[in-house]
């Protein structure tokens, strides 16, 4: 990877599972970036999958920390650094930024409602100018059902305008296709092929909340998604980012391409048949009948993994119950479902 | 009062004054703070409105700390700490306790949205255990206008049962009466008269989130307001909680009062009179043509006590235009409204 350039393609809002005493696991924590890792799937560490807003900011310092420590690449890390409050947003961005981080993902301030755009604009700028540090890459996070504060194309524009280094782009888990559609006919229209790396400050990369979109989003400028499901099938969901990225090379038969693919290979890309098969394992894991997608995550680890300990999660959340842990494994096994390597 | 008393009345939801760099003002924090207990308001810092959730938790502790330090009465004394992270809300609630405030305002965990009533209980339950402390009285804070996440009836029953000591009361801040009346008829149904001592324990105490209810409140059970105008207008609010309880003492005709209002005084209460004149001044505060509530009391402070520096908001919130501060500075003359004393 050239080192200037952006981080894209699929990343996992990585769980973080506890001990019994609810303190969290590092030692699983790691272990489980690592099996990430290895499927090539980047680690949105402290996402909302990861019940980051359930850790106490000494918590997610604290296992950021115990990552690098482990040896775990910051360059495939995009962090949640977003607070409600400034001062421990820039406290958490400038730890990540100092290790090295490809990004942070920065929920806006989520508390106080029906704030102005103009509120918001000053939280963020706060933030890039109190960090300092031409390093820093955002992605603000939009997700409406949840933080309900959200982000505005109005703020996106002002926000690129006063720091078109720093925000680098966002991620869209709005689960609304029109809303991702309007961000990236409105910032991240640009030339296909490989990031750019020189001029890649200019550009706002887009990444869906959802490996549901992931087809539409790169068929549409997008880059990649940063999805839960990545947490227990990332493999599928990087076979289709990559098959998406071959398909356009292809398509615009770029000749500054070291590696390009052949008429024949591309053509057999079935990325309908992909996105597909993707949509079967997140339709079981975001079933409503289990009480979370994140509790039911953490169950398919348990499962597959043989590890128990990987089912508690933290109150306001609740782990499944026996009879929803029973469903989960015989739907799963019934779709034929893997995590290979485990 | 008696030590064992629970706390009363009326309580502002702080301000939090900034200094130009958006630090937290401890020298205006506590003179405002002495200024609302001269005017027999009790102080419930770290609310809604006390932009508690834009500080840091290192900031509402050193702003704790040094309230006490200054020699404010800790009696008089409900900070809001409510956190998304259990490990958080258990350390500001510890510190709260240790320093003999009355009680804590919690907010419950408010990131997460669709959460179970189970999931709720846990978070509670695991806060008030790890504080294991026998004077720890919780205020459970039910704001869903903001919070999103709310408290229910069958919540509060679950942790009644469970906690009867440390579980106090509610302040209600859905702006809904049926909902205030709800809680009331359901928990706090008992004999009029002065504050329960040994009895206390087992009491729900519930506060309505804005002096337009008082009133209503206290003719049905309730025990006062914590009210965003008891910043700037807490002398009337506090007139109209003492002429409640001296009605209901008189209508009671308790044998066992010290001190027997007599007819001819209690007579002469206009009750519905004193309310209506707390609602034009709330009126005024609470319109949308201002950026919020907050913005507007702080702007007032600025005008009353001839101190702009008031005016400072953090982001997300933004301070009052001056053409806003004009047209609130001219309501506020058109009612004859003042802050003796400031």
């Amino acid at each position: 990877m050239i080192a200037s350039a952006r981080i894209r393609g699929v990343l996992a809002p990585v769980v973080t599972p506890f001990k019994a005493d609810l303190a969290p696991d590092s030692k699983r924590f790691i272990a489980h970036c690592k099996w990430l890792l290895s499927q090539n799937c980047g680690l949105a560490v402290f996402g909302t999958n990861s019940e980051a807003n359930s850790l106490s900011m000494e918590e997610r310092a604290m296992l950021l920390d115990e990552l690098v420590a482990a040896g775990v690449d910051p360059s495939r890390m995009m962090p949640g650094t977003g607070c409600c409050s400034i001062m421990e947003a820039v406290k958490l961005t400038k730890q990540a930024v100092g290790n090295g981080c490809a990004g942070v993902l920065m929920l806006p301030p989520f508390y106080y409602k029906d704030v102005t755009e103009e509120g918001l604009y000053r939280y963020f700028s706060e933030v890039v100018q109190r960090v300092g540090d031409a390093r820093l890459r955002i992605y603000l996070y939009h997700i409406p059902p949840v933080a309900v504060v959200g982000i505005t194309t109005g703020l996106v524009e002002r926000l690129l305008a006063a720091y078109p280094n720093a925000i680098a782009g966002m991620k869209d888990s709005s689960g609304d296709w029109n809303n991702t559609k309007t961000f990236l006919d409105a910032f991240a229209v640009r030339a296909a092929g490989p990031a750019p790396t020189t001029r890649a400050a200019r550009t706002f990369d887009v990444f869906v909340g959802s490996d549901s979109f992931l087809l539409a989003n790169m068929r549409n400028g997008g880059v990649g998604t940063i999805s839960a499901t990545a947490n227990v099938n990332p493999a599928a969901i990087h076979k289709l980012y990559v098959a998406c990225t071959e398909k356009s090379k292809f398509e615009n038969r770029e000749s500054n391409l070291e590696d390009p693919p052949s008429r024949k290979a591309t053509a057999r890309l079935d990325l309908e048949g992909l996105q597909a098969k993707l949509n079967v394992v997140r339709q079981v894991f975001s079933s409503r009948k289990f009480s979370s997608m994140i509790a039911a995550l953490k169950q398919a680890i348990a499962i597959y993994a043989h590890d128990p300990a990987w089912r508690t999660v933290r109150p306001p959340l609740v782990e499944l119950t026996t009879e929803q842990a029973n469903t989960l494994a015989s739907e799963l096994k019934a779709i034929a479902f893997t995590m290979p390597g485990l």
